[in-house]
């Protein structure tokens, strides 16, 4: 980095490959002021752009902020904001260079995020996925649907465990951008991978996709946060449906050579993380997740959760 | 560039420096789409964000789109919306790499773009003005802010020649980076640059501040775009106020040293493009507009342009 902040642009000299993405949290469609505080809010917008970053193997390094703020948000909320984003860039050693603030309508985070790795070799496509890989995701699943349930109906969490509802309340709120998990997989030799933002069936839809290949998961691999179970009974729903078609976890799901995966989960072990077959590629398209009779199961369809989701496309 | 959109995040491999710049344009606050084209939107924000590269003498190579789209914006819109970034990125030679595609309350554009240059060296900061340098501007100025009082005021165009009248509000709609200048201007020892966003009076402040020097503008060297008097005449306002005031020209103010102005302004005459001295670099702080008299001119205080600029903060 040779400059910062405080001229047009910022200026830094990477060396080998450089990895980029943008990403937009917006009032209303992404989160609410109602529920989510003003520092989740700026550490969400930033750890959602660099789960990206994660699901190449990248190692992150640089951060630019676009700020649109209402006349409603006062300057000590602002620098809520900010302070949340600078948590999550201190903790992951992200430089935040340069930014843009503007009056708008409704609070508006749109974040870009730079990473580096020693060349394009190794970083990790969406693309590369090949039949017989088996296919595995980092952590648990779930946790931040049953968060958002949490927070829209707050009488859900009556009969919950406090500690437990406040977890599920941070994986909705503050997720962590798996960087470190991201890099030991793309050492380890995953050959596809991308982040659970849209939910496990969507997402492994876009590596079944990029990859020309079919990808099975058996529903009863798929590790579920704790206190899913219990909220989703509360709110007359299905945890697999949460912990599948909920999103917004940003753990990693990926593809690895069968022969990978034990290494991989040690890897991963080892920085004190989990490691869970959930599947296999196949030959063919599409994704199916299967019950133990081998019979498809649908996550998908829930518009309510849909609704904030950062795919979202406009009607 | 190893690979573009569709994947978590795009992939390059940049030598020597890279420069990063971030713009934002949101409906109501920096465009309003009953006076702005669809085509013309995409334009601007892709544009005003180039010009940031443009300032640093930069070669424009990628930029990543963030669209934030409301219900009331078709797909007919967004394609002509992106047809207008194509068009100024295709002009430019610049890859539109990645992009993000949200709903939104209002029409928003957050744009990253990145430019290159062989080393941190040739880039032209804010800060390298030195007492005795001479402070020029490229173009004429006054257009874009002349286009916004015919946009907003229809009724003072009667008066005046239709191309005319056409030309100014083009400025104001499509405005073009002037990257060639930039380039230009930074091979010939320019020792500060700013793009001319929020107006003469402003920027020149920015270059000021950064350089800890005076910068003494006269008011009668201040280059005035055709059509800019019979406009504030019509809105009874004063032309050097559109001018020097109105900002949104992104026409390059820059500050050379006293024997490297006559070669820049051939290199630019060379280019199609010209280059007018309108003052000096001095010791001492702040900028002064001065009349024939030498006494100071107030240029600032149009709240009216005030609240469409991309610099506005949070009341």
């Amino acid at each position: 980095v040779v400059a910062g902040s405080g001229d047009d642009a910022a200026i830094t000299v990477p060396g080998g490959a450089t990895v980029t993405s943008v990403d937009m949290a917006i009032e209303g469609v992404h989160f609410r002021r109602e529920t989510a505080p003003p520092d989740a809010i700026g550490h969400k917008a930033l750890a959602a752009a660099l789960s990206d970053l994660a699901a190449m193997g990248a190692v992150a390094g640089e951060a630019y902020v676009q700020l649109g703020v209402p006349d409603a948000v006062g300057e000590d909320e602002c620098l809520q904001i900010a302070g949340g984003m600078a948590a999550v860039a201190r903790a992951h050693g992200v430089a935040v260079l340069g930014g843009d603030l503007s009056r708008a309508p409704v609070l508006i985070l749109a974040v870009t995020v730079v990473g580096h790795a020693p060349s394009p070799a190794e970083l990790v496509r969406r693309s590369g996925a090949r039949a017989g890989d088996a296919v595995c995701v980092t952590g648990r699943l779930g946790g931040a649907a049953a968060g958002l349930q949490l927070l829209e109906r707050p009488e859900l969490a009556d009969g919950l465990d406090r500690a437990l509802a406040d977890d599920l309340r941070a994986r909705q709120l503050r997720p962590e951008p798996r960087l470190t998990a991201g890099r030991v997989l793309a050492a380890a030799g995953a050959t596809a991978m991308i982040d659970l933002s849209d939910g496990l069936a969507a997402d492994a839809r876009h590596i079944a996709e990029c990859g020309g290949v079919r990808i099975e998961i058996e529903s009863g691999a798929v590790p579920i946060a704790a206190g899913v179970e219990e909220v989703a009974r509360a709110a007359g729903m299905d945890a697999l449906h949460l912990a599948a078609g909920g999103g917004e976890d940003y753990e990693l799901l990926v593809a690895l050579p069968a022969d990978a995966q034990e290494g991989a989960a040690a890897a991963l072990s080892s920085e004190g993380l989990e490691l869970s077959r959930v599947g296999r590629v196949a030959t063919g398209e599409g994704v199916a997740i299967l019950d133990e009779s081998g019979s498809e199961i649908d996550v998908g369809g829930f518009d309510h959760l849909r609704d904030r989701r950062s795919q979202a496309r406009p009607s």
